[in-house]
């Protein structure tokens, strides 16, 4: 294949530097590792009819009452007041969550996605380790540029979202032109993470570490950082997420 | 040392990011090794009597008459038009600049310095390979919280810059309490690069390196990526980077 004829692949570290990437053609990659997008994809994996990601806790509310549907989300890593469920993947067995909606609101995954939408990205997908497979071969046979978006925390960049996009660009960086020091980066930062993501993780002490390991969840990181545990490909949709 | 007592460590991968950080009561280092930062030691180390970094080119231009001093800068990593010289380091032999003024602009560089000063920034040195040494030295002294401002390229993280904070934090983290991040991934970055930080640099195609490469500029490149040829601490006092 032409180097030419390869469509583009940019890795936005933060929310705050999204204004930098043309989203409006690109496939947007919305990366929440910790958990927002591992929990996503394992719901809906595991049998939830959709998934509508909202921005506030009010609005998490409000549309649960509405649809009769069940809550769930979290602010600074914990259950947040007047939700009914976490953001712990674990929380979504088949037995529970098959033919249910899900209204999630996070801190920094959903906040993301509706920055992408309202920014006029025009197909926006979500991708954890979780679902790494069935993100790289969308995006392989899609041909279409892509942006990989990290939610990290607080705009604050975060290892995790790029280690995801590292792990992504390493598996499809024959089929892009990809002129972004970022995604360098991370495709560097992912090789440097081999064989063991989760050991490499808290070994660096990682910020989210700290913060969720402080809560007892290092079996939630683990998983997290565990490939392909459930292989779909969340669309939004109409202001849902579905496969 | 006791953790508790260690001074905080911080790195801004972009100037876009500059808002999440406190700079108040930080040591801000303004990186920019492709060139301006490695062009401002070079220079001082030289016998420049001081820079004065300025925003724009008509402000170059103005206070260059004004001072009958020597105006320097780039635009996209060209000599700005109406500027006498460049950016790069080799333009500023001991004979040439002992005891002159330079007035410098650049496209990274200088604004992520004046955005820095503008939101209150107490203390600003400027660093670069150039003078890894000595930058690392007085900030183990100071033993005050650091920000490792990187300048990026048009606000995007470039390698560079990510690799030259990597390579303080390699030297100083024993003396500083790091719950950063994007610090990590600088040190791993870093790490990764050795032993040869400019084979590391072309190997992975990084943007500047295209960029610069494309105007013949690989021995500029390869000089700013060279530890310590210009050991000094160059200091941002009243308008002026002195020595």
């Amino acid at each position: 294949m032409s180097t030419t004829l390869k469509p583009s692949l940019y890795t936005c570290l933060s929310p705050a530097l999204l204004h930098l990437y043309d989203i409006n053609t690109s496939v947007v990659v919305i990366i929440d590792v910790l958990r927002a997008t591992s929990t996503i994809a394992t719901a809906l994996h595991n049998g939830a009819k959709e998934i509508i990601p909202v921005d506030s806790v009010d609005e998490c509310i409000r549309i649960g009452k509405q649809m009769s549907a069940i809550t769930a989300g979290e602010r600074d890593g914990k259950v947040a007041e007047g939700l009914q469920y976490g953001n712990s993947p674990f929380e979504y067995p088949a037995e529970f969550i098959t033919g249910k909606t899900l209204v999630l609101t996070t801190t920094n995954g959903t906040k993301l996605l509706h920055m992408a939408i309202d920014n006029g990205a025009s197909e926006v997908i979500t991708g954890a380790f979780a679902n790494l497979d069935a993100v790289c071969n969308y995006l392989i046979q899609a041909k279409k540029p892509v942006l990989l978006g990290c939610a990290a925390w607080k705009d604050r960049v975060n290892i995790e979202d790029t280690l995801f996009a590292g792990a992504v660009i390493n598996q499809i960086q024959d089929h892009f032109t990809i002129n972004c020091d970022s995604s360098k980066m991370a495709l560097d930062l992912y090789h440097s993470a081999l064989p063991n993501l989760f050991s490499f993780f808290k070994n660096k002490e990682a910020s989210h570490f700290l913060r969720l390991s402080a809560f007892g969840l290092d079996k939630d990181m683990e998983h997290c950082l565990t490939p392909n545990t459930a292989p779909v490909l969340p669309v939004y949709k109409e202001g849902k997420l579905i496969i």
